[in-house]
């Protein structure tokens, strides 16, 4: 086993109702003046807003608004929020949303407490020596953000999807209440499936050790996510399901299931930010279209994981027939296994070059050649 | 699934030569004269301990050495060293040992700061609202305490074995090397294994609701701790093994498999503490022998989590199958399963009577009454 450290810090504070407590955490960190980020309108309309504002307002807090954000969030908004953010000088960031608002928020915190520019941070030129302290409450469980220390964004000038990371980027509390998820369109819950198997299954497969502890943790959050995402296609309003979910959405990516594997690499994500950066495609559908297509190109690079994994999630004998399940239940849920389902006709060399320039930064080009690369996507045509 | 709230602070700084960095751990945290927990000489001979104050000696921390601490830790030994800390007015409280040491070192902890006699904190009759800050090198991984909020130390003139709990006592820094634990027998390393097992099933039981993700994550937790036992048993040099089990150990009772999991009790740490109360017992060997009786009393009252049990666990029908594949799986490791293996050959009131007292403690004595009780110990017999 790896040699690891672990330390997360994050308060999860898991449940019913636990938005209504957001004001009281801020308090109890000592902030007064905050910066509350979010997405669409919708949050206004569905009662969330108002519930997070009676809370603030309790307990003091008084708050500057940064709507807006969408989906695969922008560069953009991140520097509009910087600026705000130190215009009005808040103590503190609140994210009110999923993945996207979550990691613009870090974004944010991390933006305005760095001299030059937020995007230095993304391209490894600046280093992120402190944050404002993040706070948040999720509203669909996907990216894990909720307990980890990265976040994800896009530079729209440039067309790049790359991450930060740092332990000051870690939540100081997030709130998970599945009851806030219910309203997630079918489209999200089942690109939200694909994106946390996506996370479970990188080091599980490219690891050149992990141990089998490990790999039983990713089989329970795999497994669970299947039963899970199931009974919320028959019935969205079940609370158990949808926190089993939730809770395994944040174990897939909060370090446990990464904490003593050694050499690993995220090639699906690699790939599949190049989807999103250059087709604004939603992240957990371009990760289902991926994976496929790359599990039919590495499988024979580990295939005693590729059975085992056959053996453990769909009680089938060969690497093969565990690939084939996993198309085939992403096919019977409804997220997308081929790039035409994406609007993605033509394979053109910019989506090469880009998932090229992605392999530069996740540090596996010399595996990840533009032949590789091809290949890899053509299996996905 | 029921309401939580994960907060776990502890660093755990898990690997090889990981010791060696404790005085730096100390010093950042801003230590500088500490108390030094430990049971045996051992450490003194087997180079640990030079090892350990070669580190601090470079961070110029000053310690005193509270040595002698035994399995199944005595109060007197806790008031010793409560004593010892206050005289020396050290700042931090380090362990190097096992589950003992740490729980010990943490009851100090928590007992140099409260005005009272530290028993009035087992007993409810005080509360923990601050403790020193409590580091550990674990020597011998069983009771999770290096990354969870509570101790268990035995009252050697009332034979109570009680524990407390507190938010202050998760350690700030736990240093877990599985190349420190090579040298552990035979027989502890198997007690060992009965007592994380023992971990996992009392809520994957006992609980009114248990979330399938939670079921998952104890059956990987008892699958690994079986597995590398058996590793280790033919060869305790096996590092990722030794590895495996340490990390398993951790897991099985820093609050993940708890969490979500409604209504469940601790009825074999309830009759064990008994056992080691006063027939000062292994621990985990009492465990093993407790288990198995506690197991055929209790399966019809949630038959299909026992059937489950079996299924999962060691591929059997039946719950009686799976309880009868656990016991003869405890006998081949070779930690005992029934009473006279511990040298306990009559049944006395006293024992029942002090089972009842840890009943009324650990809040279930309306369903463990005196005929409950005898009726499951006597299928120890």
């Amino acid at each position: 086993m790896k040699d690891f450290t672990w330390l997360n810090p994050t308060t999860l504070d898991f449940g019913k109702n636990k938005e209504k407590k957001i004001g009281e955490h801020l308090a109890k960190q000592g902030s007064q003046h905050i910066l509350l980020c979010y997405g669409s309108d919708r949050i206004k309309r569905d009662g969330l807003f108002s519930s997070v504002i009676s809370s603030l307002e309790k307990n003091g807090i008084t708050f500057v608004e940064c709507g807006g954000i969408v989906s695969n969030p922008t560069l953009g908004k991140v520097r509009e929020g910087i600026a705000l953010a130190r215009q009005n000088n808040v103590d503190a960031v609140l994210s009110v949303g999923g993945g996207s608002v979550l990691d613009s928020a870090k974004a944010i915190a991390a933006g305005v407490r760095y001299q030059g520019d937020v995007w230095d941070l993304f391209m490894g030129s600046g280093s992120i020596d402190s944050a404002l302290p993040v706070f948040d409450i999720l509203t669909l469980a996907a990216t894990g953000s909720e307990m980890n220390s990265g976040a994800v964004v896009t530079n729209e000038e440039t067309n790049q999807k790359y991450a930060i990371n740092s332990v000051h980027l870690f939540p100081v509390v997030s709130v998970v209440n599945p009851d806030l998820m219910k309203t997630i369109t079918r489209d999200y819950l089942v690109y939200s499936a694909a994106d946390i198997i996506a996370h479970s299954i990188e080091g599980y497969f490219t690891a050149s050790h992990q141990p089998h502890f490990q790999s039983r943790m990713v089989e329970a959050i795999i497994k669970t996510v299947m039963e899970s995402t199931e009974k919320l296609l028959v019935d969205p309003s079940d609370y158990n399901a949808r926190a089993e979910f939730a809770w395994a959405s944040t174990q897939a990516l909060n370090g446990l299931i990464y904490s003593g594997t050694e050499g690993y690499s995220y090639p699906n994500h690699m790939i599949e930010h190049a989807l999103s950066a250059l087709f604004n495609v939603p992240h957990g559908a371009g990760l289902s279209v991926v994976m496929p297509a790359w599990m039919k190109w590495y499988q024979s690079r580990n295939s005693e994981q590729f059975a085992r994994f056959a053996r453990e999630i769909f009680g089938l004998d060969t690497a093969e027939q565990g690939i084939a399940a996993l198309e085939n239940w992403f096919n019977k849920i409804g997220t997308p296994t081929r790039l035409p389902q994406l609007g993605i006709n033509n394979i053109s060399a910019e989506l090469i070059d880009n998932i090229l320039g992605n392999a530069d930064w996740f540090g596996i080009k010399d595996i990840y050649t533009r032949d590789v690369v091809a290949d890899i996507i053509n299996k996905a045509k």
